[in-house]
């Protein structure tokens, strides 16, 4: 059988696979896609704010510039923050380049892919085509940046750029951008959302303003953060190949049994040296001298071994029973409340708290049909 | 307040995003993720036959290699198909570069995200550290490839290359590798989906060969296939402003109507005169004359514009009524049968056709607790 012609094969870029896979990350229709860019930008601002431990104060903007169809507003979202900024060599690449950003460590922080704000601003652009404008102040500057991202190539293109002094000595950003979304159906959605993160987030001001100009304002109850989480090293269930292979690269010259205790959470040297023992290797063995082979046995001694502890809790940055009780009490005043943190578990070497507040009656919002259903 | 240390800012590979992601693409549990990795290649293997018209032979091995713990076997997948193979410069791209691929253009395929079997490959690296064997019969000579993934950098490393004649002409693709999975309780779960795969695929062979050595076969019934989907147009109510933008940097030297009416489906010249009446663009205009407004407002007219056709069904390739009869009736051989094909309809520009079977009796399981739900 004669074949057809060619396949045509090529390579797109990490903007590009997103534009083309939108849905992916929660833009499928107008209104999800303006509630998961409004959920976006409020998680970056309180992350920027929380992991430096400063009290956040966000305000977000929402407008509304144009009727895109019956069913589609153009949409502006605008949102600052008292967070630590970035600094200004960062700012085009952190807005404007998928896959770049500060999220890509082993530390505790909101949303979900790592996307960060980007796949919004990437939305916002393909629906309406205006640049992103973003205002930084960091440290004895404030930055002023308009942006657009080449989404064949994965690139930020800078169309304006200013600096001035930062008198006030203001930190923060503030992102200003449109997109297409159903604004009218999204905004009980925003507003759901945005009380449910001032409940798990008392220490927090958040101001929303609407597209009438109404001002709705969260304020914070206490003063008290929760303690930001910290980076860590990787626990070795939640370890594989590529992992080990990895940390085996940056520690050729360790002997085996520095390697264990250094570089992984939780292994200690008695551990180490039965797990060596195990394995046949001895524990003065350089890490550049292992092989595949050994590291790919190192990987399942180390995934497979029970006497490991489980994941030290201090690397979360749980709200804890006290603030957890404040906000609920804060948001909801409710009749009946109590508050629960159960003990840290792990899952796949990754280290979770579950945390639970059941409170009844005061503003909560009874069912419609009138049966509370627990 | 004091501002802690630097955030770490950096870019990661596409290949790194999904390393870490890998449950955005279903490798979120040993059993699911076997399954997955299994459904994949199936899909390429059946895409590679019907894109050019082939009549598909499949044939699946799945072997245990190993025991990777108490419920994670090392599985070996090796899966051959008698497609049309790949040109060779492009094999080590194909198999080990993820956001690389044939299936980036407008044409009807299988699978989800365009990742194709990458995911599953990455996925076998990570967990087994195996190198992908990959034999191509490619017009005169059959090459052989060991090829792994430079996950940081998004590179095939090429471990081995061999070529040698093709002597008996065969040409296809056969794909092994190694991969963590729970063999035992994903295989009831590929074998349901191979049985629906040959429901709806009756002109294709596909065989499988289980761990225990078992034989399972799904021979065709029918040597009639349905016609290869065609590449298309975009249609006019699936555009957004990158869309059109792309479209316009190809087309600069066009006039507007002749852009119009050669870049978009279902756009003829009457419909484009209306369009610029509308807008008060001239038909004459050169597109690279445009301004990044005037895309926008045309972006915005596409979408809104009420008189188009719904996109031609043609650029599908439907099962159609007598080969899903003839699907359902070879595997299942129902006592009653009834199949219905939707006329084509259109979602955001896209087209799709709904097609159904419904049957009763004969080999088809009854559900556990005896009632029929319908």
């Amino acid at each position: 059988m004669e074949m057809s012609p060619e396949e045509k094969f090529k390579e797109i870029s990490p903007a590009d696979f997103f534009y083309r896979n939108r849905d992916i990350a929660g833009f499928s229709n107008p209104v999800r896609a303006l509630y998961t860019a409004v959920r976006e930008l409020v998680e970056n601002s309180l992350d920027a704010c929380e992991a430096r431990g400063i009290l956040p104060d966000i305000v977000l903007f929402l407008t509304i510039e144009g009727q895109a169809s019956s069913e589609r507003n153009v949409v502006r979202i605008k949102i600052t923050d008292n967070g630590g900024g970035i600094p200004p060599e960062h700012i085009p690449n952190a807005f404007g380049k998928i896959l770049f950003g500060s999220k890509y460590t082993l530390i505790q922080s909101r949303g979900t892919f790592g996307l960060g704000g980007k796949m919004a601003y990437l939305y916002g652009q393909i629906t309406t085509n205006n640049p992103l404008e973003i205002t930084v102040g960091y440290r004895k500057k404030i930055y002023f940046f308009k942006i657009m991202i080449d989404i064949k190539k994965n690139e930020p293109i800078v169309l304006e750029r200013e600096e001035k002094n930062n008198s006030k000595k203001w930190n923060g950003t503030i992102v200003s951008f449109t997109l297409e979304g159903d604004y009218f159906r999204a905004f009980p959605k925003i507003l759901e959302y945005i009380k449910l993160s001032a409940l798990v987030a008392p220490y927090a001001n958040i101001t929303l303003i609407d597209a009438y100009g109404r001002l709705i304002r969260f304020s914070r109850s206490t003063v008290q953060m929760p303690n930001p989480p910290k980076e860590t090293l990787p626990h070795p269930h939640g370890v594989d190949v590529e992992m080990v292979k990895r940390l085996a690269e940056e520690n050729r010259k360790r002997t085996l049994i520095s390697f264990l205790t250094r570089s992984f959470h939780r292994v200690g040297k008695e551990t180490s040296s039965r797990i060596l023992g195990q394995l046949n290797l001895s524990p003065d063995t350089v890490v550049g001298e292992l092989g595949l082979d050994e590291i790919v046995r190192l990987t399942q001694a180390l995934k497979n071994y029970d006497g490991f502890l489980p994941p030290d809790a201090s690397i979360l940055s749980p709200i804890g029973e006290a603030l957890l009780k404040e906000g609920i009490k804060k948001e909801l005043e409710p009749e009946v409340l109590a508050v629960e943190s159960r003990k840290p578990q792990a899952y796949s070497g990754h280290p979770f708290i579950v945390e639970v507040g059941i409170a009844y009656g005061g503003r909560i919002t009874p069912p419609e049909d009138g049966n509370a259903i627990i």
